[in-house]
């Protein structure tokens, strides 16, 4: 990884195509650099001035002997790649040049190339007509990011606006202003949703460590940037637009490491087709299919965002609280209709309005009018002064089994919202449980909701985003201490067996494993297949075989067998035997034909494997049976795993109904399912050819006889 | 029903209960209604008073001579029915006193007993005290109902705040200020949360013609409010915040009728049982099962919020905006991410992204840069101007086929908001699409987007908002042109048969009908039940019948059979049908006993009859099976109905796969399972006497075999 260190704290800057000319993005960059009040050393460079801004202007980067920590690019297209290398081998021209001894004296070195470092080795290349532009474009990204590895720099971009660190006063961006500093990095792969966050910030108050801005990411990507601010002091949350993702398995890991340090809220975009021809066009990632993305985002830990309003409210939310210590919360209210309401909003919720014992209860019912509900939410009445909200919170507090407590208020004539915002902040400062408010209303709310904020105290709106969010906290903390980090594990023995395997057939060019051939992979994976008859293409049938069985097709030519009427079912003597094979004969010439044991059908299963083109091999397991498409009860895995994560995933998926006794009917076997899907997840992990991996059915019982993988399909 | 024209419109108030105490109930009403421009005549009335606010105090209602529209009652519950019942009668009280001659001169009537309406018709009765507390309070409740009844008068309350009535300046309610006169009417039944919209809608701008809290609903309830805004000519949208419904039936004939002329959007609170409890303490209304508040809800074309955020932008919206005019939407942006964001908001929509003609794309590529995409969302990328946006919508707009047109919007640092601004407003006022912006950010868009609003463009804060509105607000406007009044249409004949089933089981003490007496009656309404031999009670086995056969206790005392071993299919031999006999006896000494053709299942369906407590008689279907309650794949259906809505449920609904081919499985039969539905849904209709009604299983072919319901449960 590089070390981004220095690109987001520089000492020195230069700014390559600093112009003085309104409306330019390189007047727009110097100026911000230049008035906004940054510390460090900044280096005009455009050969077309002696000055700009009464400062010197430099003819190139290599004109500069002072270090330069940053380098700042704005210039076309077509002359960053030349510029940058120059740039990069600045020690070298130096030491060739006449100035060698000048320099040396200046940087203090006895040999000047015993530093070869100080040649500028981090860039931030806002210039766009890079990749997400034509084929000219794709090719000098090509160039720069070779460049880049052979020089060992760091470059953010190129398309892209910069970057903000407003502790350090620095806006090394073209977008206007500097907001306020604080604990909130966000990372955006649109420039332009980072400048309306930015106004959107001013307005609400939120505060950030940093705004980066990614482009392109031809180089410095998500996982990059997350590496970094994961040991960034100043960052507590992390939040990120993205619309693809540039390496799937390194963010996965990087990722679930970072997770555990730091929250990491994501918006991203693109769920659907039409979505997906808009990315395209907008900049050169491909999206990946919804459903593994949730799957990658779980696994790792990652807060999903649905939209860009819960997006804020998270980022900010966490930005000032704690995470719940448990999932029990109580509400306070003066307004019975909103209590409601936000109880509603805890359905399907993992936190809970919490029982409230009848000490509790008694406690309140000393205190409170006699009309007001002593039940969680508990209704204040619309006449509540700020002894009634002071003393509630004082009850509430003792109970030791509440984690968070949100306390809703609508202003009625006679509600003093100042003192009550005053006694919900003292008790913030002396409580450990979370507080959070829900102030309803227009002109009579906004001081108090804006001394709120500013005393970090979270508010919300709106009762449901309230508890959408808290519930998003809570379980990232839960999921936090739950993630682990999976050592893949590969069996070079195992792995070797199945590429023979594998070798075979793709020596016989067939793009996929005959039945014989994939049990013998399942075996390896302690998957049980059944043992079958191979009748090949040829007359003969064999004898004294046990009825009821089963004819299929076996070749790689018939893959959708079951469509194309290539399995016969419940043969049950040898003339229905000989029936079958005749017609399977005249249906698929020359094809293999096998024979297996009919089986009672208990509960049909399909499990699989499949490549995503940005996570590669995600194990896929569902219900199975003629609905499967219809019913779509799937759910995904992403390798690497372990057989607890399988479990756990198992008796959280859509067919968690099979592991409880539903209506007299016992229970499935999870251990027995867990291993099996353990055992895809080595295959995926092992066996990289593989292309797509389909088991359907798995037939599973539910009366201790064994699950067995009726069909296996291997794609290679 | 009664004419709340008066009670909304009235030109003469007296305030019972009027006060110049600060702080009182009493006062602020009476400051309200003097002091915000109502121009109507207003009475105050407390006998503790010679003079309040410099006007005579009366010392009762029956002292005013003139003509009272309203009397808003704000005393102690305890005097709040003989008041009233004074009031009412003061007619009667002044034929009998010293004053009638003066009396009947002021009213210019030759007999003052010919105009009998004279007498205080009209009430608000804020006082609380009544059904929302306890038993006594219940009491009174009851007894100022039977008084409203006897008399004929319109009660609003009890327990309510009031209304108010903007364009009349008519703040007939205890909260402060007069929101702007405009054409949303909205109707809560919770104060607080009326006081707090208005505190919103001052700094949001919004505009109502009515504010009417209802409390307590005793008499004047939703259905009638309804009725009466549906004529209100300055209503164009009505808003509800409900948390119960009083009378259900009543209510689905009502919102039905009203929905086809204004859209209804309701919150509905009380989605889980923690949220029952709260309602229970809140007001004395019954919360019902959220799932047939739904049915209902779409039934009636009624566009339910799921939040407040949800409620607030959808009368907001509606309040401005013209219905679109198809599904198709275009977006223009000019931030590619943006776009990409509000393309994902049109996931699981029936509003669509518009694809482009070629001709259209072309004009667009003729004056958009190069990097542009003209495909929709059009991006006009971060340098657009207000020439880009003009021309964007002129080329859109001749597109005939789109309906609506949403406008992206960031600032960039170079972005002319306002001036955009203003060629959007320029653009709506011409065109007859639909236009609405989505402009994001802070201070740099604020004041734009109220001008924005002051010209009836509606503005969303964020994407997802956008997109879920207008697609509701198109939802309506569809399901408009579709719902249709169903006449209850009774066959009394039929009717008599059922009830005289019904009475044979309910003379015996039963509980539930015998399977012969349950297939009678599916008989009369054309649903087909197999034959069955009825074994009894008795030792003897009938002889030659068809094997194989299922045997099953049918009886009142063994309602889930299958789950008590009460039925023993594929019974094969007559050895095997003695044995199910001899264990059926053990099991169920003395219970009855049938016996049915064992039939060979294909598809497994549930149907049913719920009564709801508050709707009354639901038709309920869906997946049978053993996993019934696990996939709760089940829809509602609401009497009265026809067989077209039938249709169009089931091919809906979460059966609808079942209508379609799918992977070589034959469609089945839509028209055969509505018949059956609407022959469940007449006896819903024509036999009240049943509690419950279940088929289960129905048994399903899409092989031409006729539907039959397999066992019929009746439960009275």
């Amino acid at each position: 990884m590089s070390d981004l260190k220095k690109l987001f704290n520089p000492q020195s800057i230069a700014i390559v195509g600093a112009s003085q000319e309104r409306g330019k993005v390189g007047n727009v960059i110097a100026k911000n650099i230049l008035e906004l009040g940054y510390a460090g050393k900044v280096f005009l460079v455009n050969p077309k001035h002696e000055k700009l801004f009464e400062k010197k202007s430099y003819r190139s980067l290599t004109e500069i002997t002072d270090k330069v920590d940053l380098a700042i690019v704005v210039l076309p297209s077509k002359i960053v790649v030349p510029i940058i290398r120059e740039a990069s081998e600045r020690i070298n021209l130096y030491t060739n040049s006449k100035n060698y001894n000048a320099l040396k004296n200046k940087l203090g070195l006895t040999d000047i190339k015993e530093k070869i470092g100080v040649g500028v080795k981090n860039f931030v290349v806002v210039s766009a007509g890079f990749s997400e532009t034509d084929e000219e474009g794709k090719a000098r990204e090509t160039e720069l990011k070779k460049l880049a590895q052979e020089k060992g720099l760091n470059i953010l971009g190129p398309n892209c606006l910069g970057f903000i660190i407003p502790k350090l006063k620095l806006n090394a961006s073209f977008a206007g202003g500097l907001p306020k500093a604080g604990n909130i990095s966000f990372v955006s792969q649109s420039g332009a949703l980072a400048v309306a966050i930015m106004d959107i910030a001013r307005k609400e108050n939120i505060k950030f460590s940093n705004i980066i801005s990614v482009g392109n990411k031809m180089q410095v990507d998500e996982s990059e940037i997350l590496e970094y601010l994961a040991q960034d002091g100043e960052t507590k949350v992390i939040g990120m637009y993205l619309e693809g993702i540039k390496n799937g398995p390194k963010f996965i890991e990087v990722a679930q490491r970072v997770s555990m340090v730091k929250p990491i809220v994501i918006i991203k975009a693109g769920k659907n087709e039409k979505t997906q021809k808009a990315i395209a066009s907008h900049t050169g990632a491909l999206a990946g299919s919804a459903d593994i993305m949730e799957a990658v985002f779980q696994k790792t830990g990652i807060l999903r965002a649905e939209n860009l309003e819960d997006f804020f409210a998270l980022i900010e939310f966490i930005s000032v609280a704690k995470p719940p210590k448990n999932n029990q919360v109580a509400v306070i209210t003066n307004a019975g209709g909103l209590g409601v309401l936000t109880a509603d909003a805890f359905n399907q919720k993992e936190i809970r309005l919490f029982d409230l014992n009848e000490k509790t209860k008694k406690e309140l019912r000393e205190f409170l009018p006699d009309e007001s509900s002593v039940e969680n939410p508990v209704d204040l009445l619309g006449d509540a002064m700020e002894d009634r909200y002071e003393k509630a919170l004082q009850v509430l507090d003792a109970e030791k089994e509440i984690g968070s407590i949100l306390c809703v208020l609508t202003s009625q004539d006679q509600t003093p919202v100042g003192k009550i915002t005053d006694k919900i902040i003292e008790f913030k400062n002396k409580t450990d449980k979370l507080v959070a408010t829900i102030f309803i209303g227009g002109e009579r709310v906004e001081k108090s909701i804006s001394k709120l904020r500013e005393n970090d105290v979270p508010n919300f709106l709106f009762p449901d985003l309230a508890v959408k969010t808290i519930n998003a906290y809570y379980n990232w903390s839960v999921n936090m201490s739950s993630i682990q980090n999976k050592e893949l594990a590969i069996n070079i023995e195992r792995k070797n067996k199945v590429a023979e395997i594998i070798a075979v057939a793709k020596k016989e060019k067939r793009g996929a494993l005959s039945f014989p051939e994939a049990s013998r992979i399942m075996a390896l994976y302690g998957i049980k297949t059944p043992s079958v008859i191979n009748i090949g293409a040829k007359d003969i049938l064999p004898k004294e075989i046990g009825f009821p069985v089963v004819m299929k097709v076996d070749s790689d030519k018939v893959l959708h067998k079951t469509d194309k009427q290539g399995v016969i079912l419940n043969i049950k003597n040898q003339a229905e035997l000989e029936k079958a094979h005749a017609q399977m004969q005249a249906n698929f010439p020359g094809e293999n034909l096998i024979l297996q044991q009919m089986r009672s059908i208990k509960t049909e299963l399909i499990l699989g494997i499949k490549n995503d083109s940005i996570f590669g091999p995600i194990v896929v397991y569902g219900l199975g049976g003629i609905y499967t498409e219809v019913f779509k009860m799937v759910n995904f895995l992403v390798p690497p795993l372990n057989i607890q994560e399988i479990k756990n995933s198992l008796l959280q998926s859509k067919i968690k109904f099979l592991f409880a006794e539903t209506r007299g009917q016992k229970a499935y076997n999870v251990q027995e399912l867990a291993e099996i899907l353990l055992g895809l997840s080595k295959l995926a992990q092992e066996a990289l050819e593989i292309q797509e991996l389909d088991i359907n059915p798995l037939l599973v019982y539910n009366d201790n006889k064994e699950a067995v993988a009726i069909d296996v399909k291997i794609i290679i």
